[in-house]
């Protein structure tokens, strides 16, 4: 018998920061937590940043999970959109990794192909096959069922993923 | 007399991270420490944005800056450079806000205009002006000058910034 990972995927955020647990053992997924984090929106840009990697670090202390996924960013904004979603994107790959995880990342048709079976999935399509694939996932909100997509991917390519990591 | 203030600012990067430590006493500047931050070029990225902010908490730890100061970035690249920009950006805001440190941010013309008069002064300018400001500065490299530039218009903008900062 495989032993268990706990993964958590992570949908980044500034406003909205979504996340998903679950344990794997080979492809049986179980579903463990999920919600969303809702850092302030006013105030110094650090001091919001820092309320992100808080409730993160708090996120990874009550559930303990080995690994993390990220999903790889596509940017079809503006630059300046780009910059805003690249700060909270640094502090949520770096909160993880400060604590020795190894992070990985997915592009997002790679993250709907898992899960859905096309690329071209809609958020509607993603939330229902998450919720289909982890029946007993109470899932609140289309981030953290985006982060619980994040999460089925990496246990579906992990170990490839890991392996490149060592070559790397 | 007015109580010592310790400065860091910090000039965001992935590959090269400048930083810049002076203490000031009202306007009364005096040089402690600076250098460049370099990260590992190759890996996962959270493993290199690990690399960056235990880099940055090692010159926290070592200097006990009191105030941080990092420069408002302008975007006039494209939105994939803005988004590693902006990676680099949120770890080396969030990493001395987690400390408590306050953390301000000034415009880059501000800055320039702090330290040569003009906000339209070029990379050569800044790093002289900043050597004569601070005349015992032992500033090796542009990032570092630039990280100095950047506490220096804290120095002067201080009472001000965190006074709207209260008050947000």
């Amino acid at each position: 018998m495989s032993k268990s990972v706990r993964i958590i995927g992570i949908d980044p955020g500034l406003r909205r920061c979504g996340w998903g647990i679950l344990d794997a053992v080979d492809n049986r997924l179980t579903f463990v937590a999920a919600g969303t984090l809702t850092p302030p929106v006013e105030g110094p840009l650090a001091s919001r940043l820092a309320a992100l990697a808080e409730g993160l670090a708090g996120v990874l202390d009550a559930h303990g999970p080995h690994e993390a996924a990220v999903e790889e960013t596509f940017v079809n904004a503006g630059a300046r959109s780009a910059l805003i979603l690249g700060q909270a994107r640094g502090v949520v790959l770096v909160t993880p990794a400060l604590r020795g995880l190894p992070v990985s990342e997915y592009a997002a048709n790679l993250v709907k192909k898992s899960v859905v079976g096309t690329g071209h999935a809609d958020k509607a399509q993603v939330g229902l096959m998450v919720r289909t694939l982890l029946p007993t996932a109470l899932v609140k909100g289309a981030d953290a069922a985006d982060a619980l997509a994040i999460a089925i991917c990496h246990a579906h390519h992990r170990v490839s993923a890991l392996r490149m990591r060592s070559l790397a």
